[in-house]
């Protein structure tokens, strides 16, 4: 009963935050897209290819969260974007105070922030960032049982990315099984079939990413 | 601060309560194994095939952690073995307490107790279940990041288990890297190669369990 209270208020405090992030991204009009997944279903090689789409057309930034390592921080840097690395020291998600002082470092005015959460299905799903939205991916080699089985995180994303659509013969996953489940769960979320490492599939998923920086540009 | 020393004391009864496992299953001379991975990595299918190997030599039981649903218990009933589920109702871990009660409530003696842990690779690593040792599991489709990026659960391992080696001639993922960056973390955790889907590689992962069933047996 401690615990629950605790936990509640904990929740009660980084909503607070949430809230203050989300008027500050408000009031410059960036778009934040809160990546969420397991570990290993490729949010990096997605978060990569879709710089190289965006590049150009966009000020974009990445906050990276991670337990320890920068890892993931200096592949987003070799792409020449603003990017700011959380470690979590073991903690197994952001929470909305870390996602504020890391936008604040930053200090650009960003058209889209992408916060690549920790590989985790559970717990990040559980925290407001102050994010736009939540996204998530997995991956054609995870299984079907997924979206049962974690249902929170497949509910509260706005949309989902099916990533390595490339492995797909080499499984026995049913992409049209994974549509019906996402859909039970998540009748509005968008689904995207991608391939982070051909590249296959990302343009569709660019071209819905584009118009929600332009309604958002639009709000602002 | 206060969160700080809550998770402290969360800890420590959970350490007792473990403690008190630890004898209930060392008096019956049950071997336990606390499996963990990243959601998708094959556990269950691991599981399935290693009581496949162990049904007719072994008396087999299961306890299976998942948030809410039930689909890895009636996978497990299939194959004629005790099991027990436990949902955890969103918690990212199962801890001594549900482990304890799912254990008295098989009420049978056994010789190898699988516990399959809720798929994350940070949570279920900070907690003690009163296990003999944890098992890793982790696929080849989840690339050479993971050792590095989830050091806890990969030094918490007893043995580690890669899985889906049939898919490695589609990944870029490297074995040689795989076990160098095992060994840096964790030197004395044997590597086993397996695919849950074509059976390929378990002998080794079964003799190996034997001999650890064997040497409890001696000591009980």
């Amino acid at each position: 009963m401690v615990q629950v209270r605790m936990e509640a208020s904990i929740l009660g405090a980084n909503d607070l935050l949430a809230r203050k992030n989300r008027g500050i991204f408000a009031r410059q009009g960036t778009l934040v897209v809160n990546l969420m997944s397991s570990p290993g279903s490729g949010k990096t090689t997605v978060l990569e290819r879709s710089i190289d789409y965006l590049h150009d057309r966009l000020r974009l930034g990445v906050i990276e969260g991670d337990l320890y390592t920068d890892q993931d921080a200096r592949r987003i840097e070799k792409k020449g974007v603003p990017v700011k690395q959380i470690n979590t020291e073991g903690a197994c998600h952001l929470d909305a105070k870390m996602v504020g002082e890391a936008f604040e470092s930053i200090g650009e005015k960003l058209d889209l922030l992408f916060i690549e959460n920790v590989g985790n299905l559970v717990c990040p799903a559980e925290f407001d960032l102050g994010e736009d939205f939540k996204a998530v991916v997995m991956s054609t080699t995870e299984g079907n049982d997924k979206p049962s089985k974690y249902p929170l995180v497949f509910r509260e994303a706005r949309v989902v990315l099916l990533n390595k659509i490339d492995l797909l013969p080499f499984t026995d996953f049913s992409v049209e099984q994974f549509r019906e489940d996402v859909a039970k769960i998540n009748p509005h979320a968008p689904v995207f079939m991608v391939s982070g490492r051909t590249g296959e599939g990302f343009e569709a998923w660019i071209e819905w990413l584009l118009e929600e920086v332009r309604k958002k540009r639009a709000e602002a």
